[in-house]
């Protein structure tokens, strides 16, 4: 049988296919910083080159910021026409003195937990985007093609907002229209079991200040009769939540959606353990709503957060100011059909009904985006649904992701394509943080489930 | 009549005091700053010559700090013996580039609102303090000696928490102990009426962090199921008021005493207005407890501020950070009989109380100062009072102060001695701030005021 003369392959290729991405770990493909673009156009050249070595059309597409690589292969067209997304832009690597070795020296290290692939980009995207040529490589080496048309689309700008993905999308729309977009930027849950994730929470965010006085104050002088912005913007956080946990922004519930019994039944089948979720992090209590499940409160309910706040004197010892600002960046999590801009109308009428009459607020604005519930209608998501389980030998889920993603939106809103979110990484893989690692297992048995995703689908 | 004569004497010399002033005003004695030790050293060495000129025996004592200044002068042993108290350190400069000048090329400058000094320290607290000196210089010239036994007592670490006066007095009480205590380290009421502070706060301060998860997380792996210190923080201190302005500590307002029917009436003959005063900071409403006169919202009712708060991210752009950490200085300002160790005490019972299972929370220990409320029963008070109505043209008030100024209480509690406090200072001469300045007026009216008082009291 072709599948596992294919997997043999890949097996017997995988020191070849490490090194392979050593050597694109070891581009400092950094996007959010101007003096790495040319790094970015190396790394994008590093791909155009490796996927016509395994023969596909690929070519690098200038942007504004920086290159799309696009690839395309041929195969039979009786079968779905499969689009593959990838990055291979990496984050920035500060603090440069938390990393063991250098973070684009990358090298195959020997843990107590097994093997792990070392540096930036090697889970974040770089060794999940190759997980997926690797699949084709192998594929193409034992066939000599592969079982359907397959198109590659990787980014280089994701770690930075992605500025040009939309224009891109919508100027290439034809080129880029396939039956399914596979996306490989996720994580196995709880490290082990397979998943494809459908649902994604949006977010809406505020960055502002509120300003009281028209200068700091000396606490002796106006303490008591001056009001301090740091006493109404705590007030007003504070509000945020009620005593269950509950938001109570008005209509801010507006658009969430209870689970469905089947998926609520699926999610009670995980057998998420919530307590040694928490304990990992030193918590012993869960914060969310106090009817829900924990791994509700991270998947499919709305949350809101303090992310930052900042007012007064923050130094060494004391000062008795009474400061003339307060600051705070809160974000929402989004599920179901909530409105981003309805989000932030509620909370900015909120907030502004909370202002002491003569203060006022200044709002830095950040855009929102809404929540993705993926339809898994589509008979493919059952079958690589499968395919997983074959791999791991545990049954995979259709999981939540408490994160955003916005390109899966973009492919189903710009093309009309579902997207399906497939990726192997683990939750210690240190992603966006110093000593970025991904398992070989990772990498492997990633490569492993494309084989069989592919044979599957086609 | 020798008063007249006095007082001609320091009309026609304020030239001359003025420039004594700007000479004590070049030497940047700085307390905080170790690197301005030599200076300060130099202020005491200027001020022990500029006494031994008039015919005071004086002398720098060392501390482990920075020097004390004592000097004494004969007078009648019937009259009482008087102290006078001034600091000769001032505050740091920083930020030098909001100064118009250097702040140490001190300098008499026209404004619209009439001469002013300009420079650091020369209202707080070396133009205070000289102009009881040059009120006994003039007395000299004139009279050949002073009307009563005068001991003066110049501290250098004032601004930076006075670590060596509590053991100096307590080594020098025989020395230092006298029938009163003059102090002028505070201002006139409203910029015009000339006071005599009777009532002034004291203080509990409290740096603290909070610790719930054991790193930072992103909210999109925890928003919603871990609880966010900055959550639990903003709710402690949002609810330390409740809707009428009430502090909610058990037990805060122990201690805390009405306003006599005297002095309530005296307050409100001053006439405060609160509009104008909350109206030069920006500010339309008083925010203190709603059944209070605003005077007595500062001068006499307890406070309680947050001085400063930080947490999670406050960079430029948006990071969905959920902290592992959150952070606040709060201060009560106490007024009565409150003790600073109880009111600490109940702070932390109830921060305690409402920390998550699993959070901790740090504490950065700062000493707290219980409230002065000055005994005026001494006939001094009343004299005082009839000499400062007289050279002000307005009657003077027993005002409160919001502030702390723990040398009154050292002086009552180390000393038993009463403590005077009579300033001349403006609420605009910007002290601890950049273009700090004292008024000519101030000055002038005040070496005036001492000559006055001194002939009362004698």
């Amino acid at each position: 049988m072709s599948l596992d003369r294919v997997l043999d392959r890949i097996d017997a290729d995988l020191p070849e296919a490490t090194e392979r991405l050593l050597a694109l770990l070891r581009i400092p493909s950094i996007s959010t910083d101007p003096a790495y673009a040319i790094e970015c156009q190396k790394a994008a050249d590093w791909l155009v080159e490796d996927l016509k070595s395994i023969g596909f059309q690929a070519d690098k597409r200038q942007t504004p910021g920086h290159p799309m690589v696009v690839g395309h292969a041929d195969g039979p067209e009786d079968k779905p026409h499969l689009m593959f997304y990838g990055h291979y832009d990496v984050q920035p690597v500060d603090p440069l003195d938390l990393w063991d070795n250098p973070p684009f020296e990358p090298a195959l290290e020997d843990t107590s937990a097994g093997q792990v692939i070392r540096g930036r980009g090697s889970s974040d995207d770089k060794g999940q985007l190759m997980t997926f040529v690797e699949a084709c490589r192998a594929w193409i080496a034992v066939n000599g093609s592969l079982p359907a048309r397959i198109s590659l689309f990787f980014e280089g700008e994701e770690e930075s907002g992605s500025p040009s993905l939309i224009p891109f999308m919508e100027e290439n729309r034809d080129e880029l229209t396939t039956d399914i977009a596979l996306i490989c930027d996720t994580g196995l849950f709880e490290s082990k079991t397979p998943a494809i994730i459908t649902q994604l929470r949006g977010m809406s965010c505020e960055d502002f200040t509120i300003t009281g006085p028209d200068r700091d104050l000396h606490s002796g002088m106006y303490g008591g009769i001056a009001m301090n912005p740091i006493r109404i913007l705590t007030r007003i956080l504070a509000d945020l939540h009620d005593d269950t946990g509950r938001i109570t922004l008005p209509g801010f519930y507006d658009g969430v959606e209870e689970l469905t019994d089947d998926i609520r039944a699926q999610w009670q089948g995980l057998g998420f353990d919530h307590a040694s979720f928490l304990a990992d992090v030193g918590l012993k209590t869960p914060a969310g709503e106090e009817d829900r499940m924990p791994i509700e409160m991270i998947w499919s309910r709305p949350t809101c957060d303090v992310n930052g706040i900042w007012g007064g004197y923050t130094g060494d010892g004391f000062k008795t100011v009474l400061p003339s600002q307060a600051s705070a960046k809160v974000s929402f999590r989004l599920v179901g059909k909530q409105d981003p801009d309805a989000v932030r109308d509620s909370f900015r009428s909120y907030l502004e009904s909370r202002l002491p009459d003569g203060f006022t607020v200044e709002y830095r604005t950040e855009k929102g985006s809404p929540a993705a519930q993926i339809a898994t209608e589509n008979a493919l998501f059952e079958q690589a649904r499968e395919a997983l389980g074959e791999e791991w030998g545990i049954p995979a889920a259709f999981a939540g992701c408490g994160g955003s993603i916005p390109i899966a939106g973009y492919f189903k809103d710009i093309l009309g394509v579902d997207a399906m979110l497939i990726g192997f990484g683990k939750d210690d893989d240190n992603i966006h943080s110093p000593n970025e690692k991904y398992d070989l297992e990772s990498f492997h048995k990633g490569i492993r489930s494309w084989a069989r995703i592919l044979d599957k689908l086609a």
